[in-house]
């Protein structure tokens, strides 16, 4: 039976309160939820807290779910972000989706260069500035308002709604991997679709997101002397260990972009004709891209090498060094143990064990050739898989329908460089289908200073998850 | 006519004051005049004040004189801690030295390491444990007590002595040039020699300093995007500013420690035979130094090399990096704008200018065959020369005598691979010979946690400092 969608209505409702969705968002990122700040852990907890209550205040049935502690370098735990699960609507007749979200951030600071107080969302032309903004709250918030929506209108939510919030995703979503096997036959066995709104557009076009990067991020450090010396009376007697970890840093990248570390290269799936076609449509442009983030050239000048090394090869990145100096001013000193932070995105058909293995034999043959006295050691702390969906999914389908209905646009069909690890084990755990459906903007400013998420996308978003939920009550089940 | 000298009757006096010695360091040490740290400029201050006042009390002719203010990065300024100027006896027919000492201390916090609170000092076994006392508070009272024991004896002073104490010694010694220049023709015009005990011995043999290594402070900024960007999303579409300047950072320095940037080993005057001989003789166990420091291998693995390297050849450090990813954890940036901090020490016949230089094209140059579209800035922030005085010269020998007279030893002839600007700028304004006169422990740990004056250092370098002034006074005046 084809149900009746009081679309235009819904879509009034939302009009009608976005100053109340834009508060909300507001008391959301005034809430400094950083997860990779054991400091910050109290606001964390808080942020899980808050997001309960809201859904348990419409009705949900809600689940705090412990997911036990993390353990920090100095061996001491702390507990982390319980997961926050609900439910609303448990007809076994409708198709049942699970909403995935996080509303954990990344760090900010005023000094780091933002314009306007990182968690206190301001409002420029439309633009409402915060950390966490669009990253991740404005779109679980969406969500949120979308079933809300429903009920306010007492309209029939079309599907039964799940929803999986965590509070450690920026951190390598601790514990939540676990937690989803363990519940795998309980909160999991009636979903049908997984579906996350945790990335961004492409341009001002609509788009959805069938393929992600994973992460490999490794720590390398180097130890020499047992505590920091003067470099005046102790420069030219030791082998410094800053020395020796920027010269095997610099044996994992050539200047042009070319990873040099033997074997990750050749596992790369090649670039098929079908895929060259695809991303030869897709709506981007350079120039654009270039003035946004500030360059004056690129890695690669053509479209199709731009948005494949974005999205569908490894790329290197050095991240920085923990332990040397690295404040304003000059300071003399040899730092005693410094540890490089780099990452490799992973794409098809990579295997984390098999980058970890080639990084780690590649980076202590490169370090034996110095003969250093100091000690390397390097180890991979995330290892994240990558995720490559089907478009031709009804899943697809159902949001290429909704994005017509609310866009009047054909959606672009998109990947991500960045990395939403969860997916992957959604599908290796669950055996889902899984749709990324983002309403964040191109330019949010993800990880960045001066993240937004503007109005537009927020509200019309909203407007999308409402008619995607009637679009996928429409889907044969799986 | 070669005077009396009642050396017993004196050494006497300072062992029997001992106790009375040990308690004012105390007082010193407790005054927090870290100069690095303006919240404590009025503890500096005070220190200045407690210096004047114990000098005044002397009967000196004390000034504080006023070197003006500082200007901190947000604009504002505070005053500079004013310089201390005394003298003892202004009688034509004698030779005047003239002390050069600073009360000002590096930050300690007991927090940092320290087994006990640095600024209370404390007696462990001998050894006066405390934040500055090493470093520069007992060697300038050393020199104060030399002066209160002829006093207090009634025997004449051999020479006119001078002091000129400051308080910012440890950030840079602000204000000091222009002082010295300024009071060239005044204060300094009868001065015949200068004396600095602003270093350690090498081991447990007195030793005289004859040299200090100059340092080129240098900033390396390669700037890119205009904002940090998310490693993801961004990574294999920009040349990444980090990967650009770990690229040139690691053609500074091999990993055997040669310096690469063509031109400035040329420029090293060549060891001599006499220098070899020198080095051979000096007492130096590389096994304990190896111990103190925590390293299995040192650069070089026998003495003459080693002190070699740690005294009369440059040597490369990088410090650190500013900008780029630091903290514990992980972080998925790509940061826009990264600022190495490197350091070359100089010697003898190095130019900083020419160092600048030859820094700079070589940079640049490494950089544009990386074809990087990214922007890179080098500045030469400090530029402090070398300083290398005669051994041979007449102050060198009386400070043998002086040694051998106290202790019974020939002294070792060292350099200190550290930077001591004053030395030169006393050199070039003042056109006066000076000497280094370390009376500190090779082991008291200066700018580390646990520094501490031993009182053996203490209290015989209190002798050493009487003695010297009876050799220096049958010196032929310059």
């Amino acid at each position: 039976v084809r149900c009746i969608f009081f679309y235009d209505e819904l879509s009034q409702y939302v009009d009608s309160h976005q100053e109340e969705y834009v508060q909300t968002l507001r008391d959301w990122v005034a809430v400094e939820s950083d997860s990779s700040d054991v400091l910050r852990r109290p606001d964390c907890h808080r942020m899980m807290d808050m997001t309960a209550e809201k859904l348990q205040a419409m009705g949900g049935k809600v689940e705090l779910v412990d997911i036990g502690v993390q353990e920090l370098p100095d061996g001491k735990t702390v507990a982390l972000p319980k997961v926050v699960t609900a439910q609303f609507g448990s007809d076994p007749n409708k198709q049942t989706v699970c909403v995935y979200g996080h509303v954990d951030v990344q760090p900010a600071k005023l000094e780091d260069g933002w314009a306007t107080e990182p968690y206190n969302l301001t409002d420029i032309n439309g633009h409402l500035y915060g950390r966490g903004a669009s990253d991740n709250k404005a779109p679980v918030l969406a969500w949120i308002h979308t079933v809300e929506a429903y009920q306010a209108l007492s309209i029939d939510l079309p599907v039964n709604v799940k929803f999986i919030i965590e509070g450690m995703e920026e951190t390598g979503s601790n514990g939540l991997d676990a937690m989803i096997v363990a519940q795998k036959d309980t909160f999991f066995s009636d979903v049908d679709y997984i579906i996350i709104s945790d990335c961004g557009w492409l341009s001002r076009r609509p788009a959805l997101t069938y393929g992600t990067r994973g992460n490999c991020y490794f720590f390398a450090e180097v130890e020499g002397p047992k505590q920091d010396l003067h470099s005046g009376v102790y420069g030219g007697t030791v082998i410094e260990p800053m020395t020796d970890l920027i010269g095997i840093l610099d044996t994992l990248i050539s200047p042009s972009g070319k990873i040099l570390i033997p074997g990750i290269r050749e596992a790369v799936a090649p670039l098929s004709d079908e895929e060259w076609k695809m991303y030869q449509d897709i709506e981007f442009d350079i120039e654009s891209f270039k003035s946004k983030i500030g360059v004056s050239q690129l890695m690669y000048s053509n479209k199709v090498d731009l948005l494949a090394h974005r999205w569908r090869y490894p790329t290197v990145t050095i991240h920085g060094i923990e332990g040397a100096f690295s404040g304003p001013g000059s300071k003399t000193v040899i730092p005693a143990k410094v540890i490089a932070k780099f990452s490799i995105r992973q794409v098809p058909n990579m295997d984390p064990a098999v980058v970890k293995k080639q990084v780690t034999d590649y980076l202590y043959s490169v370090f034996a050739k110095r003969k250093s006295p100091n000690k390397l050691k390097v180890t991979m702390i995330i290892g994240a898989k990558p995720w490559l969906a089907d478009t031709k999914h009804p899943l697809y389908e159902a949001g290429k329908a909704a994005v017509k209905r609310v866009f009047d646009v054909e959606p672009d069909l998109i990947r991500e460089g960045g990395t939403i690890p969860i997916a992957k084990t959604f599908e290796d755990v669950t055996g889902k289908s899984i749709i990324m459906m983002p309403i964040g903007g191109f330019d949010d400013g993800l990880h960045s200073q001066n993240e937004k998420m503007s109005r537009y996308n927020y509200i019309e978003g909203t407007k999308l998850f409402i008619a995607y939920l009637h679009e996928v009550a429409h889907l044969k089940k799986d």
